[in-house]
């Protein structure tokens, strides 16, 4: 139930992937043929993750070590290839940190300025903001395609239509959204797309960056000449080859997956808002990723649910993975509208390809009963 | 007899990654059990690292996506924490591109002053110029431990010893080194160290930094708080797995591995020496990693050697991989003092713990033959 924070390497992927640590193992940028058929299993991949995310030529795909990589590759490559342009950047206050604190580090430190728009109660971003806050020096609009804690899905295809009209380079951290719903770049009008690996069945540790033609970014990693000079590094071959399959398996299984967790989410939705009383779902109803479920539970802290569920067997998570060792409440949540105190008893549930009907039904077993015994010990709560 | 470009994942080691993928996958910043686990193999994975280059504390190693990364992250980010101390660096003129290109994109965008040593036409750094080169403003040295087109080896030791003197913070780039021959951190009294899974046996897109409690360095990639904060992005944990292991055995079986390559290295290189006229081999002759065969062989072109012997199943290198794609000459020869051509006709054939005696007498029996061929077809040569 945690798969908003990971999921599993498939097993067919790992297949895939299998021959690339050991026997195909050549350096891909090498002369002889070892080299070459490593060459040939990224071009390969490469063309696998332009086809899924509809781009027009693969050579805008750039690999990354993953998410948090190509979103710092895409804001940091703007703001520095484009600086002399202007130094302000659009942004939400619900980003996943990747962006949020690499907008902040250029503002501290870069003396750029960032606008942070708010969000509505259901996390979302109005277009119309997006285009009021374009100003002369504005350089970059980076909006998330889908929330990791709430799910709410942003109206990206708007906000690119804003940002080509204005003529400003739109980024959008897709990490979410790619492999789980349909993201198509051009539909969607973006110039950069980040996209992880680890959040659909490929394996950590490897992401790509969609940079369409004629974007201007400065590189990220000096070194060799790899990826077309805009990423040095000897290439992750296995983890090129895993990113490429989970992208053919996507492709062809996403309409089945999407409409199986569509309906494992609601099931689980609506039983934990029959069942468990002063629960508030956070996030869009409708405009949400199929998997996702977000629940404030008042009285409760997150922390003493998510301890009892994993007792019970049961992954669950208070927000992000990223910061589940720190105790401030959600910043996304924040955002939202909650205070402090609801905030606090958030609990996500994210449904992955391997969830079935019996995974949701054990949680409407379990969930209830903790949240009675855990109110029973509040101070705060009096029945 | 292209192990300098990369090497194969060890079966044992990949054996050690493989539950990481399906199983065990959490995220390692998750609160749940399967988050717990994911950490403790991070945790033991750290451990190895930390013990190969005789860290003191495991918590001085960051993982990162490999050698690149780590420089990058080393030098932009001593850079950017130590700019308003002074911008002068000192480098070596035979470092890796991903040290070297990075020294120049901050000298270029960021107002640094580098100072490229000279080496002598062994490509040796001479520690009394690194002194002589040292500024009121010097804020970091990074110079590589062992070259990875010649293998000359450096007196790291002796420079890390005027570093500490000078107050100098002290970089080495010891990606070909780490896992081939013993490495220390303390006795080399270094403060950053790069390393890189796949040139000992590890998989390719993981390495690690090794950060000497106190150096102060920028962070690199901004986002989650994963790494103690040091490094965002959701733990490659295979990856990672894959990389203690490789440390663990690396540290069993480092003399044994070096001793027999040391003898098959100079099999090959007196074999060579022997066999073919007009050679000269490049790097020192002792102080030189155990596995690195480099010669410039006069009257040919590197190309067609490497392509000569493909064909006959021998995977060579005419120097760094990864800059096989242009024809520029090795800037590490050039800087030994070799004129473009003779630069041009250079062979690296890197050995590794795969290699036997009989791959060692199959290149000496097929490459004077390769060199007669393809001399009798040059304009240049007169016999
Ligand atoms: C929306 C979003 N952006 C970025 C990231 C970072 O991705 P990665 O962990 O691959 O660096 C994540 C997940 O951690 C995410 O959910
Ligand atoms: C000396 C040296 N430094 C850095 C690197 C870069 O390492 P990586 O390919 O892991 O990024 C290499 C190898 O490519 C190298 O030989």
């Amino acid at each position: 139930m945690d798969n908003g924070a990971t999921t599993p390497t498939d097993p067919e992927i790992l297949e895939a992937m299998k021959p690339y640590f050991t026997d195909i193992f050549g350096n891909a940028s090498s002369f002889h043929s070892f080299g070459r058929e490593a060459r040939n299993a990224i071009t390969e991949a490469r063309d696998s993750v332009a086809k899924l995310i509809g781009a027009d030529d693969s050579r805008e795909i750039v690999f990354t070590s993953g998410g948090t990589e190509s979103d710092n590759y895409a804001i940091k490559g703007v703001a520095e290839a484009l600086e002399k342009k202007g130094k302000h950047i659009i942004t939400s206050s619900i980003e996943h940190h990747a962006v949020l604190h690499t907008c902040q580090y250029l503002e501290k430190k870069k003396g750029f300025e960032v606008t942070y728009l708010a969000v509505d109660e259901d996390g979302m971003v109005n277009p119309q903001d997006v285009k009021d806050a374009i100003k002369e020096d504005t350089i970059l609009i980076t909006i998330m395609m889908a929330n990791n804690e709430v799910g709410t899905i942003q109206p990206i295809a708007e906000i690119g239509k804003i940002a080509k009209e204005a003529g400003v380079t739109f980024h959008t951290d897709a990490v979410q959204a790619v492999g789980t719903i349909p993201v198509d770049v051009n539909e969607l009008n973006v110039d950069l797309l980040s996209l992880s690996g680890h959040k659909f069945n490929a394996p950590k540790g490897i992401g790509a960056l969609y940079i369409r033609k004629g974007t201007k970014v400065a590189k990220y990693l000096h070194g060799g000449a790899q990826e077309r000079n805009r990423r040095a590094t000897t290439e992750n071959v296995p983890g090129i080859v895993g990113l490429g399959k989970a992208c053919e398996i996507a492709l062809n299984t996403m309409d089945e997956k999407s409409a199986k967790l569509t309906v494992l989410r609601d099931r689980l939705i609506s039983g934990i808002e029959e069942q468990v009383d002063y629960v508030k779902l956070n996030g869009h109803r409708t405009e949400r990723l199929p998997g996702n479920v977000n629940f404030s539970i008042r009285y409760i802290e997150g922390e003493s649910i998510l301890m009892k569920l994993d007792l019970e067997g049961i992954a669950a998570s208070s927000g992000s993975a990223c910061t589940s060792g720190s105790l401030d409440p959600s910043h996304v949540l924040l955002a939202m509208g909650l205070t402090h105190e609801v905030a606090h008893g958030s609990l996500r549930l994210t449904l992955g390809k391997y969830n079935t009907e019996e995974d949701v039904d054990r949680v409407l077993d379990v969930l209830p009963k903790v949240v009675t015994d855990l109110r029973a010990m509040s101070p705060i709560y009096n029945g």
